[in-house]
């Protein structure tokens, strides 16, 4: 006999549980007359999205979700739908996946292996399951786990010594660069150890800081990928298995990690524009290779009609940067507008005339500059009801070489989580499919262009050498001792981690931004602001 | 026989565990010297003070930690010392308490509950201890346990099972109003109901977002309190025990709810100042009762020299609000300086003249004066190396009636945890010690003045109404449905709920400020952004 299983890869909202539920049910539907299949797998947490956060410390969260799933029970029938869910259990939340079908429940497990580590917090959720769950269906024993679960020796063999011959997995993780290798090579090595074939349904979209990038797929008994769905794209698929077998089919490529980084940053900035309701977006472009890594993010994102942006030279702004910045613009067919700093910058030095009397020029003059840009961007954001977009990349929110209201002002950073040297392999990148980088911003030397023929390299070691000791240092968790150790010069790893750890007050009050590093700032790397470890 | 048992209350850097190793022998020498103690009690993870976060998953760090235990064994004799520290297992780290005796350990437990709630992580970071542990010292059966053990059951009671004749605790436990009350309750009750005298240790300090408020206390069989150490404040004391009865002692008074919150505030300036190496502070005065009261807090924090503060009025600024901002500089006898906005205002105006054409006045307008007035404190900020601080409430924090980047710009915001109400009862407090607030700025409408004769009541609920709306929702969960039927206006409700859903944008740029609610915003409350949520 054949069984047809069909994987929903869906881009939710978190908390939009009604929407949800109607996607759910066209999915469904969908997949049983359009596909045939007699049993549809949706992602980890259906209903609510992942990760609904605190949301879920709510009781009418949870009673809406609860309730959600006896609705769509009755709201589609002839085929067995596997979703996601928060289930109220007494006093205690699981983590649940339900199969339903004909109207009632034919199965319900929890998840037993929560993660809290990394992005995840689970354990201030929910509460763990204890046993494994594996139903019948059209005669076929299947086992259900959900994400963590089949990471963790243990549960793809309990389930097998449970009776299952087949197993579904509902799933939200979260992309970073290399995941999909890491997680298909871990999962297929846990399936040929238990040969039982496995079905992998991953969430897609943007979600403040995450991105779920899909690439849902299938397993066989021989830990073979029979079966992969598209990275960032929603699909709905379905594979045939011959007795528990899954027959071949289409395999999308792997893209190569430049490419996935690329998409996983245009889903970023176009669902966190989309799901939040904005029209479009804004930023100031100064000429620089990130403003111009982030315009054409942007502009592959939303389409050029929807972003705008501003060229706000100073003194110390080189022509070349506004015609590299205007270059840009008309390559992408963005409009732009020229407002000159100078006017605020005066008014501004006028002021404070007497309070600094007898001080000399330092950084504050060149925050000045930076937050009179802020000002004159959040205006137009707040005029525009626009979404305003900063620049800065990972290396400079690691050693904390950006200013606090100024460039760092605006709800949304897309290149966060992005070294330097990433935005100009992604900067290549782009332009390989396209030119709309000037040749000249990727080749000359960064600078901030805060003051007379500044450039970073002259408050930072370059980062050629500065960005493997942060991810060294950030992603790694290594000591100066091991860092110095693998070949970097002393003085550059403790100015490198000394400016890291003094700047954690700054990355605070930082916009979200995307994650596509192994550890991201923010929830994904938690620290204290006062702290007085000097691991050098 | 007798026992003295020192509780050393004391404040510690996170992080900065050579200097909190030598404070801890300097104060196990004074309890063997001064206090002739046999015993002292730390806090919880002495060695790396509380919460440590992300620095956890370190191995330096993690090595360093376990180091200085060895190091401080040998440092102190002729007293037992009861020290916590994040103990190294095999590939796990534990939150363990160990006792040192004469350079070697006697005993070491392993925390069993890992609270993973609100504030805090540790199951992040800490494997669960699963066994009690129960040493014999000078021929006393004693356990020990860590601040959330007792307060489930089941920990006590098997300390008493197995031998235990009194108990040791270490505690990080932070504090919110009532906190201390609901504390000594629920622990009383447990020692009560299993007869066994009980020593709580307890940090003191302010940690970013945290105070911890020390009146570490001991309890005898019956369950009464026999000691209290002063909260917010270090103190070494000794208690004296007959055989396992401790004799009756001093009791710090327990402050009332408002002076509580009061001290908590001013130790969290301190402690954020002090800890991380500003030399002052300054605040933006506009003579409304917010800032009137973060400058008393400031001053009582810090002395009137260590304070400085900035009246930027625009032409909206009415008379009585520079009087008041002067008379209240004066009372506290602290530096102000007068620097109108105008100038700066203009120059915004005229470079986005072009832009704006056609468009109508609106917030925009409004964000660019507070705008332009962060500027000028963060340039005075950045000039003079003193910590901004940013004078909103909580109130304003919950349905962002604030300018991101103009009034929240700042390093640390000591009232964002305080609702308007509290603000005013503060305000009236702080001058029953001494006048330090005109009467006036107690008495007039609350206003932005940020257009022609603006009060907060055009725009939101009068407080008397919103506070209690927002106390039901943002620290008490409740559904709308929930609140209005507690008697409150479905308008008024769903308006205020749906300002606080929206802004979680700008929340989530704020400085870091003083938790004194039972769920402030921030690691205490963690919503997404982006959310389809409307429980309304």
């Amino acid at each position: 006999m054949t069984l047809k299983i069909a994987l929903a890869q869906i881009n939710f909202v978190v908390g939009n549980i009604s929407a949800n539920v109607k996607r759910i049910a066209e999915a469904a539907i969908y997949a049983r007359d359009q596909l045939k299949a007699d049993i549809v797998v949706f992602p980890e947490l259906t209903i609510t999205g992942y990760p609904a956060e605190d949301l879920l410390l709510r009781t009418d969260f949870i009673a809406e979700a609860n309730n959600a799933i006896y609705l769509l029970a009755e709201q589609v029938t002839d085929i067995a739908l596997v979703v996601g869910f928060p289930e109220q259990g007494e006093g205690v939340i699981y983590n649940s996946a339900v199969v339903l079908y004909q109207g009632v429940t034919l199965a319900c497990y929890r998840k037993q292996v929560l993660p809290n580590y990394g992005v995840f917090d689970e354990q201030r959720y929910f509460t763990a399951g204890t046993q494994p769950c594996v139903f019948e269906f059209n005669g076929v024993f299947i086992g259900l786990t959900i994400c963590e679960d089949v990471w963790k020796s243990g549960i793809i063999e309990a389930n097998k010594n449970n009776g299952a011959e087949l197993l579904l997995t509902l799933n939200a993780s979260p992309f970073n660069a290399g995941k999909i290798h890491q997680r298909e090579a871990i999962i297929c090595q846990q399936v040929k150890n238990a040969e039982l074939p496995l079905v992998y349904v991953n969430q897609v979209g943007g979600q403040d800081e995450l991105i779920f990038d899909g690439a849902s797929f299938v397993v066989d008994a021989l830990g073979q990928v029979v079966f992969r769905a598209e990275e960032f794209k929603e699909q709905i698929s379905v594979i045939e298995f011959d007795d528990v077998n899954p027959l071949a089919s289409t395999c999308a490529p792997l893209y190569n990690p430049i490419s996935s980084e690329y998409q996983a940053l245009v889903l970023g900035i176009k669902d966190y524009v989309r799901k939040n309701g904005f029209q479009g977006v804004l930023l100031g472009l100064s000429g620089g290779i990130d403003s111009a890594l982030v315009l054409a993010l942007a502009v592959d994102a939303l389409g050029s009609d929807k972003v705008e942006v501003v060229l706000m030279p100073s003194q110390y702004t080189q022509d070349m940067s506004n015609e590299d910045a205007v270059l840009e613009a008309d390559a992408l067919g963005v409009k732009y507008h020229v407002i000159p700093i100078a006017p605020a910058v005066n008014a501004f030095t006028g002021m404070l005339a007497e309070v600094f009397e007898g001080t000399t020029k330092d950084t504050t003059e060149e925050n000045i500059q930076a937050r009179c840009r802020g000002v004159i961007l959040m205006a137009m954001s707040n005029k525009k009801g626009k979404l305003l977009l900063t620049t800065g990349n990972k290396s400079e929110m690691s050693v904390g070489y950006a200013t606090l209201y100024g460039d760092m002002a605006g709800g949304f950073a897309p290149i966060k989580d992005v070294p330097k040297l990433l935005v100009y392999a992604l900067a290549r990148y782009r332009n390989s499919l396209s030119a709309v980088i000037p040749e000249r911003v990727i080749m000359r030397l960064p600078s901030a262009e805060l003051a007379h023929n500044q450039v970073d390299a002259d408050s930072l070691p370059v980062y050629e050498n500065l960005d493997p000791i942060l991810e060294r240092y950030v992603e790694l968790d290594q000591s100066a001792e091991d860092i110095i150790a693998a070949g970097f010069k002393r003085e550059e790893v403790i100015r490198a981690i000394t400016l890291v750890d003094r700047n954690e007050y700054k990355r605070r009050q930082s916009p979200p931004g995307i994650k596509i590093t192994s550890r991201a700032f923010g929830r994904d790397r938690r620290y204290p602001i006062t702290s007085g470890y000097r691991g050098v």
